[in-house]
């Protein structure tokens, strides 16, 4: 099943896909829900990040062949004995289709991350990597942009992981797809590819992930586990279209803009 | 003014105290509101934590007299040139009078931090440090329950503060506080003073962190930002009580409790 946020009249809605539609759903996605009688043809549909969470987290360089690019960045020589998590900033998040902007006081541009999600279906404390799959609703694809100057002089991830727009998430939350199995997350950047990882090969798993957070923190339905990224990222310009897709979700697309200085 | 939440049938409501009353208020409290009729002894009502915020950030080391503390945690020799702005978890906030839980896990013990928190009021993005106290609502305590094991050790804060229950915030927020006259927060632990600092002596002072923090993201009406703190934290144990005060606010109090470990 896919679960797709979407607005209609100005209003945020779930809904359910089913081919070339999105069913209207009534309930709570994270408990239960029925169907409506009301549809939409998908492609008129404004597609909304497809959760709102209260917290998300990354997971530390989670892939090996990523490591040499963290290791330029951070200092960071050798995979860690655990996970690292840190704070996305949900005030980040944007809409598949919305301005990825590159804020103009950035010294050294932004990159993409391609990444796929898992979204919390359940509040989640010291649960055990086997039990995590279970705690989890589905998954979608998240864009982490990167501001790498940032990245490596701050202490911490706020603004080169965290600054407006760089957060895009969508098209929708997949619940059937199976990490484990191996979905490929590529990234397009003006149509050529420029990443490709499959979420098979993720460090920690997202049962390691989950389990791992929740020993400390409570994490609620709706709350987001990125799973990090592999490859060399390269700077998006103004004008460009970044494209994240994880094969057997979807695909997500944004615009690249600049901000303008008078802002 | 002094604006409270607080529990009544078991729904959250916000209200002015005045005197040893608090009186409900309808309306929003970031927008235009009104008193209500209908208002309650202060000491009978369950106060909550005073905002419910989507984000919250602390500083970095913000008092000269803590960085021989931050020395010996983080190596981190000199006082910053900029705020190092990291996210507090928010699902590590509780009320007054709710348990500080010690994680069975934690390694070396959970210490106090005594600091007074500045409440966002409207949406807040590229403001200047002159600018920045006009959106702020107004001032609350906060202790900032550090595990320093994991605060040294960990890449970023996600559990060394940002653990279940490392976050009591309260008792209200008043609107009249001026952090830049000062006012002290105090720390006791079981009635013992442990800490002591002015808000005057912020290196960074609310302005400054607010409008900094606002280059790259975009701060909500309720979102917090703490004031960081400074001396010698102590560890705490089951059954000590802490109490933040910041003289001009109020006291915040909470008990210290140990997580069993069968949870």
């Amino acid at each position: 099943m896919r679960i797709a946020r979407f607005e209609v009249d100005g209003l945020a809605r779930y809904g359910v896909v089913d081919g070339d539609s999105v069913v209207e759903v009534r309930g709570d996605i994270f408990g239960s829900f029925d169907r409506t009688s009301t549809s939409h043809v998908l492609n008129d549909v404004h597609l909304l990040a497809p959760v709102t969470p209260s917290q998300m987290f990354g997971p530390g360089v989670n892939f090996a062949d990523h490591l040499h690019e963290a290791t330029s960045i951070t200092g960071q020589a050798e995979m860690a004995e655990t996970p690292q998590p840190w704070h996305k900033a949900i005030s980040a998040i944007i809409n598949p289709g919305d301005d990825i902007v590159i804020p103009y006081d950035s010294t050294t541009g932004i990159q993409h991350e391609g990444e796929c999600l898992a979204v919390i279906g359940q509040t989640t404390k010291r649960v055990s990597p086997e039990q995590a799959w279970d705690h989890i609703l589905g998954y979608t694809c998240g864009n982490d942009i990167s501001e790498r100057t940032w990245q490596r002089n701050d202490n911490s991830m706020w603004r080169g992981k965290g600054s407006d727009t760089f957060a895009p998430i969508g098209p929708w939350i997949d619940t059937e797809f199976d990490p484990k199995a191996g979905g490929d997350m590529i990234v397009t950047l003006n149509g050529e590819e420029v990443q490709r990882a499959s979420t098979a090969d993720m460090y920690f798993d997202f049962g390691v992930l989950i389990s791992y957070i929740s020993q400390q923190l409570t994490l609620k339905p709706g709350d987001v586990v990125w799973s990090g990224t592999t490859g060399d990222p390269r700077n998006m310009n103004p004008g460009d279209e970044v494209v994240v897709e994880v094969v057997g979700i979807g695909k997500l697309a944004n615009p690249v803009a600049m901000e303008p200085r008078s802002n």
